[in-house]
């Protein structure tokens, strides 16, 4: 089983040895981990984020299943960039897992940046919008769309210390992409 | 053509309206648009949640293309639930469009929210993660997946007044749909 591993990892300062660490613990586990941190690529060059872009895709196009990296990024909410990839792959009717390090609601997520009220039966943000309020850790998008595609988001029982760097949860969806190869292996 | 109207506008607090506008602005321009919010749907039910996805997914299913509003939500980039359906409509080989009335680059919205500097030849955040800096207005899987799987970016030469209820982008999404549309037909 190739799997895509998806996720904000790649904007680490130590991007390449994340990667390491989970194509290791794929290895260990019996799949064939993708990292799409292609560093053949000038990042200087004026096609460069073209060609980073074409590279996912193909790898993505390769890859049975993914395993997307959805703690927040920037905001309340997983890496759109990542996210994007996820929806990729569901829409490609690829096996679709992902983890979060946060283990908070998006709700309260939100109230980290702003202030977050109820007014009307609907709960706002400092902008007016609506704050999604169903009891999930992200947008019902990618939430449903695990259930239904593949398996439910992957959080920790307590937030990690370092929420870039445990894999712990990472690992948990291996093993669960691991068990479907070893479920839709051949008895015989 | 069946166009799906993707967008964090559906968390405006007039997000019924701006649909009614959007929806009346394609059948204008003589396509069918399809516009993700049910109000059928008991949002204080327990599968409420669920059955937005399902429904959100179905009307993607049925549809040609996606027009997504990536106008930035709640930080620099775009609406993860909106880049999902941009994701799973590129991976259904859907026309992709998606317009964003913020025309600022990504580096420099990021800008507004933390601090962004130059360190070891990369443009870094607060946290020490990479900040794109490829002169694109949000992450390059979406402005690239825009490019090979529909058409660029629709961006507003000025900031409109209101980011949330200008639809000129959007519009001239619609016509381009439209034009595709258009050339597709046969001429006999």
């Amino acid at each position: 089983m190739n799997i895509y591993l998806a996720g904000p990892d790649v904007f680490l300062p130590d991007a390449v040895e994340i990667g390491w660490r989970k194509l290791g613990i794929c290895a260990r586990h019996g799949v064939t981990g993708h990292y799409p941190l292609d560093t053949t690529i000038d990042v200087s060059a004026a096609d460069a984020s073209l060609k980073i872009f074409k590279a996912c895709e193909a790898m993505m196009d390769q890859c049975d299943a993914i395993i997307a990296n959805l703690t927040p990024f920037r905001g309340a909410g997983a890496d759109p960039g990542t996210v994007y990839e996820l929806g990729y792959m569901a829409g490609r009717g690829k096996f679709c897992l992902a983890y979060c390090n946060e283990p908070a609601l998006y709700a309260d997520r939100v109230r980290k940046f702003m202030q977050v009220e109820r007014r009307d039966g609907r709960l706002v943000d400092a902008d007016g919008l609506t704050v999604e309020d169903f009891g999930h850790h992200d947008n019902l998008m990618m939430i449903h769309a695990l259930e239904l595609h593949g398996a439910a988001l992957v959080l920790p029982r307590e937030k990690p210390a370092d929420i870039w760097h445990d894999l712990t949860a990472f690992e948990l969806c291996v093993a669960m992409a691991a068990k479907r190869r070893a479920a839709a292996r051949p008895t015989s």
